[in-house]
């Protein structure tokens, strides 16, 4: 077991003090600061987090900091910015970083320079998604075209998709799906009505051998052959992907290839070509502030002092809430319809990263690791799942995400939100301890962050996105954990294999999962 | 603190067999057990429970039952049915139930015989939902209906958006949208594109004062008002609502309004005149097989012996691992596109039912009540979240609901499915604990239930949504809650009210949260 953590002085500091604080009610210590929203609060560029609602003083940020520092924080952080190979079971750099960076600093990965080829890239998506907006790219038979299908699964589709969604009022070009599921109904419920002659499909697989992506690509294939024929294939089709035999071979044309990296981890991949869906939904244009927004939190994240760094003091405070506070779920809630995919991304981002419990050093972990995530848009939720929030038998954290600018024109639609978001964080925090009705007691004690855009734009987007990016690579340089693994998707496709494959099991257990299958299979017969 | 649950001697038989099972892993137990696949699973008219992976033996579940009949969960169960007021804190019936009831035994509420007023409001639901879809109802111009948004929230929206996408090869009448949220958003985005001479509008509101639904609706009714003046309201709005003098303000007539009653609570409301989107969708004699599905889970729910009877089972099941193995979440994963809404439905079912911590005595539970519910649809989790559900440091017990009929034929996306699903639990459940790395090493222990339906038709998923509705109710009797208020939404309604007023705030906490208020959004004024 990797006891050393919390072994260290460090941590039983952080242990002492979460004792002193436990007799003091979260409402005790909000309300007894002076300038508590000031000190608890940071600010780049039009995204703030505002943190008052936590069991902290400014003790605890302090130990916390001390923490991030004992773990080597900031070495780590630059190691990783200048393309170590900080993925160390896979011995491989991580560089999303480097796709949207603003200088012209080389980036070595094997002692090559690989910004030219970035940039390279960019340009491609750029005069691609052009000439597609511009009806200067046209299908089979001369029409432009209307409907972009982004087949993809997990990082090929979670992050382009809330991209799209959230910059709809910024989406002036072809309308674009997303197809994601190996059930078929994903697909042909997309299809449906969908002109093939005006329908173009990005497949997006590094590896070109994703079984879903490939299902849904051939499925798409036979859709469209059977109202186009072959050679439309190559003007419909285009892909994201590094094999390029697999992409010849299923008839899209070299020049439609738009490259990946293995230093680009998929959940980190929106930012390169993984994001030409983006850019054809809203221009490239737009596509480079969002960019441009991931940037300028990467400058903050590697320059600020670790208590104002924004990126830092979130990840403390969850690993506050995770090791010291016992509390194992984050609620993460949108006030924004737009974000309604926020919280599906940031369970991969979060939880394919941090959901493990062996060090980089390959022992197990003797603490918790990364929460479970989970969430929905307000004020939806709050007419649903909020009741358990409220007064259920377990504590949460939440985060909540907020937009302060009404870009619609409803003012009552907008300020109601906003009340609700922040009644919401009240009610969390302080409860309601007295009433007649033993029903209407609010223990309260809940802490919860509000993350505040400016407005909900490409830029703004782009601070959000890498903002969460980079409190979760804190919390696993914390943990001691490689965030940019998946080992734990491995199992269960391999086992998939066997029972697809329809040979002989091997070993009890497999025997018994055949069984398994058949049984439950064998409903439909009756 | 209520302690008498963890003080009875069943309670600690539990406690002591729980220990005694401690040092066998769940694959021990699993392929320890000739006919396990037979002796874990129960079936009733093509939907299957399989519950062979959890960490149970033949006399766990005799345990567990005798748990059920010392919470005398048949005399409670049968208290519900008879119309008794189950809700305690509301003085009211819980009688949903009745609203599918194949029989005609009279439905006695403070005295009358609700049966006429059911039957009267299903055939009106009947005849209204026929008379749109077969153009016998016209828009205001004389046009036939082609789109229906529904404008409800919680209960009035998640329970009908689920059948409505579930059932979607059943839908061949007009196209049904759903708006839930107070951000403009929602609403905007929906209307776009819609023509207001063939939309109608069902707005789903007990007290027609529900915030958001009356936000939504007026500003719909702007909309139409705005294309087709005033007189067209009674055209293209009808109401679900017990406020019928509200509904009338509103522009609609007495004749369209479909009435409620509270013994029905919104979470349980889809089988109601709430369900009229769903006849709109699929026409009535598919909501009516709807019904019979979820009438015969009633009857075995009803008649079934504990050990034989699923909700029961089901429900036994989560609190062995919810009291017992200490488990505080649920991953609901249907391995079935159309189904993607289940989550979101059971968060709402089972979250705001159970998350309560106060029980129908007035006490503080001593014990640990309702889970997390969170999840996403297979396959698309297992390229997201399913890492951290493999490797994570929390272990979750988990729901898979399966389809075993290929209704798109396309079988080898379905077969893909299906495998996965089952790999899924089997990876989770046996693990794989040799490898030469660490990273590679999967503890397993995972518990899981397959849920398994013979084809995903009306009826079906009338069988599917009792079950959980009676399992929700078993764990409410056992943990001696009150399944049916939700006493936990108000504080934050309250809150919010203060801070959209503009009144000032009157004390610490109020102006604490005004200023909070002002604060995040005076952030747009820069």
């Amino acid at each position: 077991m990797a006891a050393r953590l919390t072994q260290t002085v460090v941590w039983r500091n952080l242990e002492q003090h979460r004792d002193e604080l436990k007799a003091m009610r979260l409402q005790d210590i909000v309300l007894g600061e002076a300038k508590r929203l000031e000190t608890c609060s940071l600010e780049l560029e039009g995204l703030s987090l505002n943190y008052a609602f936590n069991h902290v003083t400014p003790k605890t940020i302090d130990l916390l900091v001390k923490l991030a520092e004992q773990e080597k924080l900031e070495g780590k952080r630059d190691q990783m910015f200048r393309g170590d190979k900080v993925n160390v079971t896979e011995n491989r750099a991580v560089l999303h970083t480097a796709l949207r960076q603003k200088t012209n600093h080389p980036v070595m990965v094997d002692g090559k320079d690989m910004l030219p080829e970035i940039k390279a890239a960019r340009e491609k998506v750029a005069k691609f998604a052009g000439d597609v907006r511009d009806g200067v790219w046209l299908g089979a038979t001369g029409k432009p075209i209307k409907h972009v299908v982004n087949i993809g699964i997990g990082g090929s589709d979670l992050g382009p998709r809330l991209a799209v969604e959230a910059l709809a009022l910024h989406a002036i070009g072809p309308k674009v799906h997303f197809v994601a599921n190996a059930d078929a109904y994903d697909l042909l419920s997309t299809l449906k009505g969908l002109d093939p002659a005006q329908t173009l499909f990005v497949v997006v697989s590094k590896t070109f051998t994703t079984q879903e992506t490939l299902l849904n690509a051939q499925t798409a294939r036979q859709w469209l052959v059977a109202a186009l024929g072959e050679k439309a294939v190559q003007k419909h089709f285009v892909a994201v992907s590094t094999n390029q035999a697999a992409v010849e071979t299923f008839g899209i044309k070299m020049e439609n290839v738009f490259p990946m990296w293995d230093w680009v981890g998929g959940r980190f991949s929106l930012w390169s070509a993984v994001g030409l869906s983006i850019a054809l939904a809203i221009g490239a244009d737009n596509f480079q502030k969002l960019c441009d927004g991931a940037a300028a939190m990467d400058e903050h994240f590697r320059t600020a002092p670790l208590a104002y760094n924004m990126p830092v003091v979130l990840a403390l405070l969850g690993i506050w809430q995770r090791n010291f506070q016992n509390i194992s779920a984050r609620a993460v809630l949108p006030y924004c319809e737009r974000l309604r995919s926020f919280p599906r991304f940031l369970q991969q981002l979060d939880m394919e990263s941090n959901g493990k419990s062996v060090t980089r050093d390959g022992e197990a972990a003797a603490y918790a690791t990364g929460p479970i995530i989970f969430g929905d848009c307000g004020t939806v939720g709050q007419h649903s799942f909020h009741q358990w929030l409220h007064q259920g038998s377990e504590i949460v954290a939440t985060d909540f995400i907020g937009v302060a600018e009404d870009d619609l024109n409803h003012a009552d639609h907008h300020r109601a939100l906003v009340s609700h978001m922040v009644a919401q964080a009240g009610a969390f925090a302080f409860g309601q301890t007295e009433s007649t009705k033993p029903e209407d007691i609010y223990a309260g004690n809940r802490p919860s962050n509000i993350l505040m855009l400016l407005r909900l734009d490409p830029y703004h987007l782009g601070l959000l996105l890498a903002l969460f990016e980079h409190k979760i690579f804190v919390q696993g340089v914390v943990w001691n954990l490689n965030s940019f693994d998946q080992p734990g998707v491995e199992l269960g496709k391999k086992l998939a294999r066997g029972l697809e494959s329809g040979t002989a099991p091997s070993g009890d257990q497999a025997a018994f999962l055949k069984g398994f299958f058949t049984r439950i299979s064998r409903i439909s017969k009756k």
